[in-house]
């Protein structure tokens, strides 16, 4: 998590970091035990472990826009989160995003997609940005039952999360940047994998129930820097690619 | 030009072609003279050979969308321009074009850009998809002057339409794919070359000060494929590439 932390205050537009401690047992490290960055860091300790409380609307989020993270997230740059947020900007009504997914339907039912097709409906919000009024609809204008089963089940906030943007705005999310970097998770098939791919398949339909129909919006078309690839012809391009390992 | 219909015409999604003949002394070729293409293709044959009757609200135009192209760009393959539809399906109030370029200001002054930088603020029109509202805004709420000078220097109609664009929306247009198919004239550094871009910095300043302010908004990114340039990974990749000159 310290890397998280190091990693996103290096971000340019970064006001805080609020980090969400879900552990209502032991208690967050003191104020000398996080790293030293250049922005304030608050600790919020959660009462209670549940998964929903991601996107509470704390009174500590000050800004419009949200970057939410996972504390295991390093393989993102600052230079990437930053033009992750400037495509926020840009389209601050929208869920952006970079590990994209897709729901597919055959004969009504639907399947959560985590192959690499063309097609993108959903984001993962494990490092995401959005506009913090979504964690005002998140906490009190979900389908009765939704935040029950995202406790209950301990998984598919972000599936939820999809869902409830696209039914505001009747948009897809945006997908940022090429996928190479998350492959490992995304072309998993342990048998550990298939059993979340499962729970997934499950989570999707359920709360396409609860939605009342199927509001999620497919989308062909991922956002990258203006010159991404075109490397050959001028030098100046690794601006979001500084590490060299897309 | 024959060219161009047959490769228009092999898009999806497209309701007819039309042609616009801007030499009101030579008559359009005759029915029989036009290339078999599967829409139908109808000629209007203007009265005066005017730049701005390109963006004239013909009643012929029936579709939402259209697409604007010059009768000599060739270049861009009916996959490519099914990519810019889908982009601009989801951007309908947006400029959605290719070749992009930029307005620089230095000591207030402005200046057109069209090097390859991080920055885009218009894409060309010469190959570019927009709401056909637009075509009405352009005919009759350009501020005074401004087509004017656009058929009096048989220049600029495009910068005209991306500022009246960014006035209606307040967003930036979006450049979808890379650019290396247009370097050519993207590069060109002839002396023809540098008074045209002189030329480009006059129709600026001058619709500049005709708008009344800055208008251009700015952004860094452009729309890919989701799956561009993942080759390496797997095999489906060349949805949008067929020709192999990306």
């Amino acid at each position: 998590m310290k890397q998280v932390l190091v990693n996103v205050a290096k971000a340019s537009n970064v006001a805080k970091i609020i980090v969400i401690w879900n552990n209502p047992e032991t208690n967050p490290p003191g104020d000398g035990h996080w790293p030293e960055v250049s922005v304030p860091v608050q600790v919020i300790h959660s009462k209670y472990n549940r998964l929903s409380n991601r996107f509470y609307p704390y009174d500590e989020i000050e800004t419009d826009c949200v970057l939410s993270i996972d504390d295991d997230i390093t393989m993102v740059t600052p230079a990437e989160l930053d033009f992750g947020y400037r495509v926020w900007v840009e389209n601050a009504d929208r869920l952006v995003g970079f590990p994209p997914r897709y729901h597919s339907v055959n004969n009504f039912e639907l399947k959560y997609v985590s192959e690499w097709i063309s097609n993108i409906s959903m984001v993962l919000t494990g490092v995401s940005f959005y506009h913090k009024y979504y964690h005002f609809l998140f906490t009190s204008a979900l389908p009765d039952g939704i935040k029950d089963w995202i406790d209950g089940h301990m998984n598919c906030e972000d599936i939820a999360m999809n869902f409830l943007i696209a039914n505001s705005t009747g948009k897809a999310p945006i997908k940022v940047l090429a996928r190479k970097k998350f492959k490992s998770s995304a072309t998993g098939l342990s048998s550990d994998m298939s059993s979340h791919l499962v729970a997934r398949d499950i989570c999707l339909r359920h709360f396409n129930e609860a939605f009342g129909q199927t509001i999620l919006h497919s989308v062909e078309f991922r956002a990258d820097p203006v010159l991404f690839k075109e490397q050959d012809l001028i030098d100046d391009m690794n601006l979001y690619y500084s590490d060299g390992a897309l």
